[in-house]
């Protein structure tokens, strides 16, 4: 076989065990039974550690080199797939074992540590394992030769390419335009509580899904504790939502998970399979999921249609009482819960402190204090209590350093994206009224979805909109919200 | 690491593979959206193939070497791993990787060919592909040079260790005792069908299931087209149904299966993740199922206890009426919906047939025929239509020749080994009359499933009863229902 071949038969056994480490993911937090929950372990373990022997082993960079030292013919999309593969390649092969087994081993005991803390409120409790994380995590980065800060390197995770320098511009232009908003929010946005029935809810999320296009050959809805989407092929879509308390989250939820399976979905079918097949980025999946979540399912266009199918389950509304209530605008101490104005100054917090951790301008003992400075002055919001300030969210118990950032990001290509979009398509609203996607999906799936992994974030937003990220149109939807 | 080490790790990657393949078939049957079918084939391929490459590994072989030439540190349960561990990995070099290829394949080719040949009732349209599982069968078989005949080395896969001729002697016996009870039927067993409802049988199901031990902590139970039972883990078990028509084969299916995953529920929590972690045999898995099936929910003594949970599904139905309906005994075309006395003359034609088939004995243009005369002389039916004839099955569409006789002898050992409870035990039936099978099943946790792997299927039935596999036990019970 030539090596081209030989590659390429590599990266499909990979995808196929991808697809069934997505499976036993999905699977696990949907139907698994409760006692099943150690061997789950242990299989996901074993099936990580054999993925990762066959991507690291040596004769994948055999196969590179040989078509590296002779490439001239290949078409354009194998030349892609060598050069993404290089690069997980050597991403794979410059992480000790040894490290990656002791990152995993942390990441657990800091999850467990973590749930314990939050519990009693007591970070003190946390303490020992955030240090044992930062410090397996600092030596990762460090594995890194080729990037100028640790930083970047656990950046190049979730969102490859994508400078730290980068990241602080963007959320320095971000923080200036959001902040004021906050100042003079109109009192009026204080509405009462939605009291939506259960079956009215799951009514909703049913009907609107149907009309945007999920459709049974293709798709699962099911419930779990924390939304979540895997894509196991595209033909096998698999989202989940939740239903707690009496507002539409379950929802607006619901969308948001749509917006991330169908990225996967619209990828070029040639791409299944290959190591392109999936989204580029950490950003660029968020930036789909919020487009559906801000753009659509919380826009007053799209709100006669939530009217309709709450009211098909009973539940009557007008659609301008739900379009404010989906769009208070209101700080508040929990990120998961937070407008879409307010909701990167959560994020912009979380960055500015791992990046003072991870680069050692702040130690772990002085974190809950410099939390509740940076509440108080980006969101004008005072914490009383750790566990529902510092200790709220489980990245850092998990050692996940430098995902923060995809959140915020996410939002802004959002942004930019609907606005190319309504630039060019013009005004969505009337479709949108009428629960007409397939404008909106289209488009997204031509300049977006399809190229899979082909470019990386940047280079995707530039191909898709004509410019490089920018930060205005989400300011500018801001405005308008905050107007 | 020491070979022995090295050894069980391999094993138990295995183990957790085997699981994660488990998983994926039960999503395939009771959760995967339709269009996810093709790329489910290329997962379950990749792992097959990964899990094999891994299990017939030269490396395998050396530490299985190292370990045997100086076994005398090990213990008995390694002792046993390193022996079967051995025997597994024979088996696997012996068949080359093409031939596997090619097997997988014709059956592949095999299956659809069927559907489509049973559709249209056209032998003919099969044959074909028959004769291409056959021819590469026969290949397979004659890999293996440590058995006297062909049709061994394919009892081999589902049962080893027993021989053809075990299996002939058997079947001669067994039908020599079961024809002479169909001869006097008593016409008064033509009974009316049962009409329960699709919620009565649900609640029934459910009900009874909870009654026998199944909580959620550990169990699953759902619908598929087709009953089966999958066992993730000892902590995640899970069982399927189905809800066709107006009688009660749904209870009957659901307790079945569980009798299956019961098996592995109980083996020995130190043999999990090893090869020995299993039930060790297909007619000592049937056997499990046919207990539960034949034994437990066929008899008269819990009949008042499905009568109850039916009855708290709004279905009112006498115990003793119930008790008959299960029981009829009546000669008929399809094997899967056969009475506990036809059923095995069903499977003796089947195996006759196939032994011929593998042998030389038949040719596949006369297989037609020759099941028409069997179904003639055994059971004393006419086949007029081949859909309901020799296209029944899949099994052989799909390559499994050696197969059908482990669900007969599975009937005998059920018997044999309820035999030997009420022996031991004295009389189940006030107990099961009120669905207490706690010691029915402490007795076959203790006998039967701990052991796992470690004792063949006439071991195991010896190590249990005292007695290699009988008859008597099996025909004693049939001429009780015929009475």
């Amino acid at each position: 076989m030539a090596a081209i071949d030989e590659l390429r038969a590599r990266l499909a056994d990979l995808a196929d065990l991808h697809a069934l480490g997505s499976l036993a993911a999905w699977d696990q937090q949907v139907m698994m039974p409760s006692e099943g929950s150690q061997a789950r372990a242990h299989q996901l373990a074993a099936l990580d550690r054999l993925a990762h022997e066959l991507a690291a082993a040596d004769e994948v960079g055999e196969w590179l080199s040989e078509i590296e030292s002779d490439g001239s013919g290949l078409g354009d999309l194998d030349r892609d797939i060598v050069r993404i593969a290089r690069r997980d390649y050597e991403r794979q092969r410059c992480v000790p074992a040894e490290l990656v087994g002791e990152l995993a081993q942390a990441s657990s005991a800091g999850q467990s540590a973590w749930r314990k803390a939050r519990e009693a409120s007591d970070f003190g409790a946390f303490a020992p394992a955030l240090r044992r994380n930062l410090e397996l995590v600092r030596e990762y980065a460090a594995c890194f030769k080729d990037v100028p800060r640790a930083y970047d390197a656990l950046l190049n995770n979730y969102d490859f390419g994508v400078p730290t320098e980068r990241i602080q511009a963007v959320f320095t232009e971000l923080a200036a335009g959001l902040t004021p908003l906050l100042a003079d929010l109109p009192e009026a946005r204080l509405l009462g509580a939605l009291e939506v029935p259960y079956e009215a809810q799951k009514t909703a999320v049913e009907g609107t899904l149907k009309r945007i296009g999920v459709n049974e050959d293709r798709w699962r809805v099911d419930v779990s504790p924390h939304p979540f989407s895997e894509s196991l092929s595209q033909g096998d879509l698999r989202i989940t939502t939740r239903y707690e308390g009496e507002g539409v989250e379950s929802l607006i939820a619901a969308l948001h998970e749509f917006g991330h399976a169908l990225y996967e979905r619209q990828i070029a079918p040639e791409l299944e399979r290959t190591n392109l097949g999936h989204g580029t980025s950490m950003s660029m999946h968020e930036s789909q999921s919020k487009l559906w979540e801000n753009h659509v399912a919380r826009s007053r266009a799209f709100a006669p249609v939530l009217a309709q199918e709450l009211a098909r389950g009973g539940y009557k509304i007008d659609a301008g009482a739900l379009s404010a209530a989906l769009n208070q605008i209101r700080p508040s101490l929990i990120r998961v819960s937070a407008d879409q104005i307010t909701y990167p100054l959560h994020i912009i917090l979380r960055f500015e402190l791992e990046l003072a951790l991870i680069e050692g301008g702040l130690d772990v003992d002085d974190l809950p204090a410099a939390w509740n400075d940076g509440m108080a002055r980006l969101l004008g919001v005072e914490v009383t209590d750790d566990a529902v300030g510092v200790l709220q969210d489980i990245h850092w118990a998990a050692g996940a350093f430098g995902y923060f950032p995809s959140y915020a990001i996410g939002c802004l290509i959002a942004a930019q994206l609907w606005a190319q979009i309504e630039t060019e398509l013009g005004s969505q609203d009337a479709a949108l009224g009428k629960a007409d996607v397939a404008a909106i999906r289209d488009w997204l799936g031509e300049r977006v979805h399809r190229h899979g992994r082909r470019l990386d974030t940047e280079a995707l937003v530039e191909q898709a909109t004509g410019r490089g990220l920018e930060v205005e149109p989400f300011l500018a939807h801001a405005r308008a919200l905050a107007g």
